[in-house]
């Protein structure tokens, strides 16, 4: 089992805590590491003394939340770019980690000029959150980095334990309390909505592959568009659909091809999003 | 006056302070933001009371010596991409500031695809230097940002007030100390050393031009080998030259054009490389 000892970080947040379960249920000694353990991927010591006992890294500690990386920016930068440097430089001069796993996003390519877009697609991110998780990958691709890795551009997350401002949970919980469900814009902006323990798997499957310094979008192949999913809500639980102002800084939507990690990783999503949807809302898929 | 009111975020940098001179010298009051003097850029505070008096700013404080950065990159990544992050959230905030002019670097391209190197050339940059001064460039790029902008690819920049350990100063100094000048590798990497009075130009063009929104290389048309420099050295001061194996890291040179520049600013070297060298040697350009 010693070659299955994995560090993730920001093992507290939605993605981590999937991804811990998940390769724990799948044999692998997880570690956590997160700032709600105290432990600080800024901070050298906190590094070196996690790193030191594991094979491999899970990389998803970074500001998750879209909306409050636009709020802070310096935060989401020095967390994302700078802890993620930090990672790196710590992992470089231990000489034990075999391999690092990112977690990045499809939102690193930004307004697409041509579709589905796959990984040799130009990366023009254009929000604090993906220009820093960008940023973060090109560390990783740095002449300066000797450790292994893997970037993994994840499509839009959902499963369990997701942010409640999330659009999902967020549209769920306006039905549950017998609100309006607001959308920003006409709604008919499509996401790939990915699950977190196909998201998990693909990370497992990185791990465990001889490849490395190779970048893989993960994302299914499934969209919706956010109107769709409102209305998918009020199908369960009767609720006003209201539109609004389209939001500055949202995301243009492009349709993301994982043909690359289904050749090379043999990823492909498993989870319908009617199901993962319906496992959401809290009734069992069928 | 009230419209030449510019702040210099990393004034007693070395182009900061040649471009603070050089501004003032055009009749500008040019304001000093840096650490030296109490002033930190990932502080909200200080960047509101500072940019509340001001019209422009010429944007330049960052981990600007490439060996600090690769040797701390998180430092590099917090202040370069955080700091700039911060610059343009509190500017956007104020609505006083008419325009920014970003301090880049050329090395943001990374390998070249083709050469000469025009503004439309992809960057890969692959060094904690150069990824944070990207990272901060997508950063002005942003859809949540607001305030017009300018982004300036800088050449390497030469001239009074240079940092010793920048390869011209190491050189004299070593000459001048009767010690040896080692050149990691063959010495045949070229460079396009452009002077800082120059660089200082390329700011107040841009700063005074209706252009924004715009990427503009400001590198001199000359290229020098590393080689070349030490014999121009040894002219001046017998000194031994010696050879070590390249160092990790190094940036891989490459011809870079400033045609637009020059078509849209107006801009053109004025400083020869050997005049340049000469005044910093402490000789009288001939």
């Amino acid at each position: 089992m010693n070659s299955k000892r994995v560090l993730i970080t920001g093992s507290s947040g939605f993605l981590g805590k999937n991804i811990s379960q998940f390769l724990k249920d799948q044999g692998y000694q997880a570690k956590n590491f997160d700032l709600a353990d105290g432990l600080d991927l800024l901070n050298e010591n906190h590094l070196k003394k996690s790193l030191a006992s594991v094979d491999y890294v899970c990389h998803l500690a970074a500001v998750g939340d879209v909306y409050l990386a636009a709020k802070s920016p310096k935060l989401a930068a020095c967390v994302g770019v700078g802890g993620t440097a930090n990672l790196i430089q710590v992992a470089n001069n231990l000489k034990n980690i075999k391999k690092i796993i990112y977690a990045s996003t499809w939102e690193v390519y930004g307004h697409p000029n041509y579709q589905p877009i796959d990984e040799k697609h130009s990366c023009n991110p254009d929000h604090p959150y993906s220009i820093s998780k960008y940023a973060g990958e090109l560390m990783f691709r740095s002449n300066l980095n000797h450790v292994p890795w893997v970037i993994l551009r994840l499509g839009s997350a959902y499963g369990s334990n997701m942010r409640t401002n999330a659009v999902i949970p967020l549209f769920i919980n306006k039905a549950k309390a017998g609100e309006v469900i607001t959308i920003a814009g006409d709604g008919l902006q499509t996401r790939q909505f990915t699950h977190a323990r196909d998201i998990a798997r693909g990370f497992q499957l990185a791990l465990e592959s001889k490849i490395a310094g190779e970048v893989f979008n993960i994302v299914s192949k499934e969209s919706q568009t956010i109107k769709e999913i409102a209305e998918m809500v009020k199908s369960k639980i009767p609720v006003r659909i209201k539109y609004t102002a389209k939001r500055q800084g949202d995301v243009v939507p492009a349709m993301v091809s994982s043909e690359k990690a289904r050749r090379l990783l043999g990823w492909m999503e498993k989870v319908s999003f009617k199901d993962g949807f319906m496992e959401l809302f809290g009734f069992p898929g069928n």
